[in-house]
This record gives C-alpha cells, sequence and structure tokens, in this order.
C-alpha cells in the first residue's frame, strides 16, 4: 500500500490528485496522511529520517520513502501507466514532462519567494522588495499558463488529466494567497472550476478541507 | 539526428556528456549547436520560437524542440535506455530523479540566485543581500552533494554515470564562479577530476573550451 505524507493546499495535491485517480482506473488504493505544518510536523526526527529537506510530499513505498514531486509523478506514471496521468506517446509524454519540470522549478519557488521569502534572502527590506518582486512576477506566470489552458483540448495534454493540470489548480489556490486578483484570468478561474468538480479532485480537496478561491481584495 | 543547444559551462552540459555517453554507447550521433548567450543570441526570434524563456538547453528531435533539463533527460533515457543514464530498476531510478530534480529545482536557482539576480529581485541593495545569502546557502548545498559523494560506489547510483553525476560537475564550477573555497570540499573536488577524465566528459570539456576549477582567492 503507497502511504502520501500531503498537508493541505501544498504542492503535495499533486500527488494526492493522482493517487485518487489512480484508485478509480485500476482500484490501488492509498493511505493518506496528513502533515500539520503549522504544528512542525514536517520537522520531527520520524519525519526528517523520511525527508531531511522536512518538506511534503513524502510517498512511502514499502515503507521506503520518495521524495520531490516530479520523482513521485515520473515513479506513479510507471506503476500506472493506465491511469493516463502523463500521456503514453513518448513526444506527448516528453512536452508534458517538460510543462511540468517548468512550473515545478519556475512557477513553485515564484510563489515560495512571496510565502517563505526567508529562505532566499535576508532583512526587512530585501524580503519585501523579494515579495514585492516575485508578485508580479506570480501575476505572469499565471497568464502564462492561462495561455496555455487557451490551447487545452479539454485537458492541457488531451483527454486525460495530467500532472500539470493538477498543479495549476494549486497555482490558483496559490495565486489567490498572494493577492493575484482572479478578474485578470477568467479562462483560468473556469478551468479550475471545471477541473475542481471532477470526483478525484473533489475528494482531494475535501480530504485536505482546502477552499478553492482564497483572494481577498487588499 | 538530435541537435542539441548548448552554451559554455551552462546546464546544458548535462544532456550534452549525456549524448556522448549514449554515442559511444548506441553510435547514435548528435549535432552540437553553440549559443553565444554574450551575444544575445538566445534572444532571437528564431531562438526564441524554440524556447520562449531565452534558456539553453534545447533538445531537437525531428526538428521539433524539447526543453527543461528534467524532460530531456528522461526522454533521452526513455530512447536510449542501454546508456543506462537512469539505473533500470524502477526505485533505484525514482531516488535517481528525485536527486535530479532536488538539483534542478534547489541547487541549480541558488546559483542563479547569485549569477542572475535580478531575476528575482531589484535595487542595489536587495541584490547585493540576496548574493551574499545565496552564496553562503550554496556553499551548504555543495556539501550536501559531498556527502551524497562519500556514498558513491563509485557513482552517485552505482557502476553506471547517471544524469546527476553530471549536473554535480556542473555546480563544482558554479561553486568556483561563486567563490565558495574549494579547500573545504576535497572529496568532491576528486570526484569531479575522476569524472572530467572519463571519454565522454572530456569531450563536452573540450568542445566546450570550459577550465574545470574557476575558483580565484578573493
Amino acid at each position: 500500500m503507497l502511504k502520501l505524507y500531503f498537508a493541505p493546499g501544498a504542492c503535495s495535491f499533486v500527488p494526492h490528485v493522482a493517487l485518487e485517480i489512480i484508485k478509480a482506473e485500476t482500484g490501488a488504493g492509498f493511505e493518506p496522511s496528513l502533515v500539520k505544518l503549522h504544528k512542525g510536523e514536517q520537522s520531527t526526527p520520524e519525519y526528517l529520517a523520511l525527508n531531511p529537506n522536512a518538506q511534503v510530499p513524502v510517498l512511502l513505498v514499502d515503507g521506503k520513502p520518495l521524495t520531490q514531486i516530479v520523482a513521485i509523478c515520473d515513479y506513479l506514471d510507471r506503476s500506472a501507466p493506465q491511469a493516463g496521468l502523463l500521456p503514453a506517446d513518448p513526444w506527448a509524454r516528453a512536452q508534458a514532462m517538460s510543462m511540468l519540470a517548468w512550473m515545478n522549478n519556475t512557477v513553485h519557488p515564484t510563489f515560495t519567494h512571496i510565502f517563505r521569502p526567508e529562505q532566499f534572502t535576508s532583512g526587512d527590506e530585501g524580503i519585501a522588495e523579494q515579495k514585492r518582486f516575485n508578485t508580479a512576477r506570480f501575476a505572469q506566470l499565471l497568464e502564462r499558463i492561462q495561455g496555455h489552458i487557451a490551447g487545452a483540448h479539454p485537458w492541457l495534454f488531451g483527454d486525460r488529466i495530467t500532472f500539470p493540470d493538477i498543479y495549476a489548480v494549486v497555482f490558483w489556490r496559490w495565486g489567490g494567497i498572494a493577492g493575484v486578483d482572479p478578474a485578470a484570468l477568467p479562462a483560468y478561474q473556469a478551468y479550475v472550476e471545471q477541473l475542481a468538480a471532477l470526483p478525484a479532485f473533489a475528494a482531494a480537496i475535501e480530504r485536505e478541507r482546502i477552499p478553492l478561491h482564497m483572494y481577498r481584495k487588499a
């Protein structure tokens, strides 16, 4: 049985929804395990033994830990290719991996510069400037994702949900937290609402107890 | 025929060496294409059509572009599994992908904060503080890589060179540029020198005309 360590609204949402899709496709269940970041549960000796970076997600396979979203996604796809979480065609798969990698190394850390700025600089002024700079950049990146969504048919890589679709939902929520006005992103919003209504998304959203729209006018 | 767009000393070194290893294993050649970043060749309309992010590497497959190191690595491994650039065993492969993803989303951008700080903040003071902060962080990350190297037998994932071994050589050079004193990293230095002497590495190093050791005492 696979076990997933996740935190509500974190990027662990990507394997969380993926495991729900795999469950629906193959019948293979998984054990979700909530990590309370606000209580520091990611920094206990037990958790650090699984992931010295003190991050979610961790996927436990036969008791052994696998870290890093991209590696977990690749592993899940190779274990359950029938779930279609990456395209079967090698070239389409490569393009989906490329978007997944870009989301992971560019879009995701741009938000981290806003949410955990102390990971990248120090000093009150430096932190304030970094948050301002990256909030503007994050808004641009969400617009780029909206551009990709404009070409979706119906999903980013065709008729199956793939990992980048799920990551796009995570970034939508983070945009709200970062104060990016969703009024500029109507196609993105419609896309996210369509995805969120699907059973696998709805199950993960309910288990994580996360509202989809986080934006509050300043 | 595969075509690789690379820049000397950039992370494109990873697929560059990989393609040399594939050539040696399978006989399949590739066309290396130098992108002169200092002349802005990554920002020409022709290049932006291949990669709107104006970055190397780009792998051209039958004239179609693939971007992102991690996606290129996965694609090359799937195309030429006999080159062993990722382990054949699924769990070992997942662990190598995890290290590759960590190098790509954590170690690599930490250096970018030093080398291209204007991508992450603005203002002279903010930029200076960010460079200082990330130089210290980069030194720690190189020590972590040295920790992984301590467990190498002989290479990070066993008896075949895998992508993380090649990325480790890139970071070694970048450490010198960032001013990280190699005196603290003797095992890392020995490892890099061992790798650099192998034919595939030597060929890529010669084509890129890059010295291995960049450190200059301040």
